[in-house]
């Protein structure tokens, strides 16, 4: 077999994981590869039982040309979703569905145990064979709060401040971990499977305890320089609002708009400024601004136009085509898509507007498991050792299943 | 000749033209392609006198390594850059190096006559012979103002509103033309011979008679969906700012801090508010701040504190690694550089601190030049012709010569 380049199969299987189904022809358009190279990367695919013939399909004029998909069992991903109110764990298989859950609910700001962590993993891996073990190819995790350099998480509704998590995990699993914040994971989620698909220049922006983004330009994702960015809730949106932000700054969009800070302003207006906050309670202040509640409706009214105001800031800094929103915007469509997009509208370069969608993000709860498969599948690919491993895994089981 | 991938080329053609004079190994570790593939390609190149040995190394254990670098005549150039207060014509060689120069000044907000650009175009290419003239590959547009997905510029300086630049473009030359913004070719600029120089996430600002940005991302030039991306001067940086900006808002940061905008300012509060304001007038504005002109210095703080908010939340959201701060600020890093380091130090997420660095753009009067024509080489390795050509050119060239 000639030796196939690894740039080449990097860009195949991204393009066959991305369409599920296609054919050579559309591979070579995908990857702008030349046709010898793709077909030279194609057979040895097959050869090592990665990509499998779906179908044919025969043109008009009589030709044949197979339709081509990945083995969704040639290695499975270990899926960690560290959100708000539960920690969840899934196991995928090699296309990213969603196979096996295991999740424990968080009590908000009590910190979260590792050990836990680790019977996560456990019940997860224990669905398969020892023979499947081998393929289980790397983990993915989904966070919110912030990560140092160090693998540091602090994160408040864990109780997490530097919490050593990357170490601790490297303590509990043998597998390559990668790591993305929630706003990535579900970007890349979205991109897969939901309202971003086919979409190279798109904006994730969860809305929960915390304010945050994700974005792609050119289907890059926009990670910077310490994989920092898109820390949508701490630009300063207003210098002269006196809402004091958990950063310690004041002026801040996340101390205005975020989920408990909505809750805030509205005890606040209502006389109840010494009860307790937690975000979760947004989810009646919006029934309340549904019912007409005055108090309810001004504080949706100021967070919606400050929300449209930095997403227009963003917009006109980034020119993305679409914008999705999710978190706990999902369960306020009504309230706030309205309000943004008048912002939109208003501030948003005419240049750019015709070409901005908004929507809503469509995938439900698993969106985090799904987003943090795909990108330990985009991370694995991009390390020669992974991708070595994903090539010989199925391959080399069938091998020893034959020699039994 | 075996065929060499198209990939393989455009890869080694940018890291060659980065870095200048390298050795095969570097090309190797640069591009991620596979030693067979480097030395096929550059075999190639060789053969087609697109590459040149510079030198030859030789290592502490005697083996031998070719030094290489691009042959400057492979291919030419032409550069323009429609900037502020004149319009400058260049060609360039193979490298980007500016070899040949034609200007004429603008009246400001007059209406440029696009004969004028015939005639530069042409008194730029006479510098060349006939078989020269063969080899010149396309043309690089830097310039300010908006232009729309029709190729028409609205540009104050120039007199422009909706003018067909693209169009009448077309119809003076035979050549295929890129248009990069003022500060994406200025990017580009610093980035390959300036303060930007090996910068992977980096960003440049301008500020003169409007404010723009342009971002990298790991290397990639962040665009947006129409190429549009890179309009800080209209994030809204203070909802309660009452200053009216240009497009018709209020709030924006170019209402505030670019360079008419300061000068108005300080009309305003010396009692000069109907003088009629232009932008270069900010020097004067600059010079009363440093002899402590109270009204000088308040605009200065305000145009300052503003600017580096606005910075902040640009770091915020795409974590760079450096700011290089351009136009009419070059002409004043005393007075802006410290005002906009302090909103960074105060507004910028402690976890992004410690990589971020801001420094002024250190190219002088050819930075849009050479960055037109960088803008120009990287572009016309994307379009597979042009690509072809780069490789032909200077073969066939040489080739009629020995014929003859």
């Amino acid at each position: 077999m000639p030796r196939v380049s690894e740039a080449w199969l990097r860009r195949i299987l991204a393009v066959l994981y991305e369409r599920r189904h296609t054919t050579r022809a559309e591979i070579v358009r995908a990857t702008r590869l030349n046709v010898a190279s793709v077909s030279q990367a194609i057979r040895h695919l097959l050869h090592h039982g990665v990509v499998q013939r779906s179908g044919q399909l025969r043109s008009a004029v009589g030709r044949k040309r197979d339709e081509l998909k990945l083995n969704s069992e040639a290695g499975y991903f270990v899926a960690v979703d560290l959100e708000g109110t539960r920690v969840r764990f899934g196991l995928t298989n090699f296309l990213g569905d969603v196979r096996y859950r295991w999740e424990v609910p968080v009590a908000f700001g009590r910190r979260f145990d590792i050990r836990i962590f680790a019977k996560g993993i456990e019940a997860t891996l224990a669905n398969l064979g020892a023979r499947e073990r081998c393929r289980v190819l790397a983990m993915g995790v989904s966070y919110s709060g912030i990560m140092d350099r160090e693998g540091r998480v602090t994160a408040v509704n864990l109780g997490w401040a530097d919490f050593p998590l990357a170490e601790k995990i490297r303590s509990l699993v043998d597998l390559p971990v990668f790591y993305g914040t929630e706003s990535l994971t579900k970007l890349l989620a979205e991109r897969w499977l939901g309202a971003a698909r086919g979409s190279n220049h798109c904006v994730f922006v969860t809305v929960a305890n915390g304010i945050g983004c994700a974005s792609m330009n050119e289907g890059h994702a926009l990670l910077g320089r310490d994989g920092a960015a898109g820390e949508l809730g701490h630009i300063i949106i207003d210098p002269s609002a006196p809402d004091r932000c958990n950063c310690g700054r004041t002026g801040c969009l996340e101390a205005i708009a975020s989920s408990p800070n909505i809750v805030r302003q509205y005890f606040e207006k209502t006389g109840q400024g010494r009860k307790r906050v937690f975000g979760e309670q947004v989810i009646e202040v919006f029934a309340r601004a549904r019912e007409g509640d005055a108090a309810a409706v001004e504080v949706i009214d100021r967070a919606g136009r400050y929300l449209g105001l930095a997403l227009a800031n963003l917009a006109n800094l980034l020119n993305p085509e679409l914008i999705v929103l999710g978190g706990d915007l999902v369960h306020a469509e009504d309230l706030f898509l309205p309000r943004i997009r008048k912002e939109l509208a208003r501030n948003v370069l005419p240049k750019m507007q015709a070409s901005l969608e908004v929507k809503m993000s469509s995938l439900g709860l698993d969106i985090g498991l799904v987003g943090a498969a795909s990108l330990a599948f985009h991370s694995a690919l991009r390390e020669p050792a992974l991708l070595k491993k994903i090539c010989s895994a199925y391959l080399e089981e069938l091998r020893s299943r034959q020699s039994e």
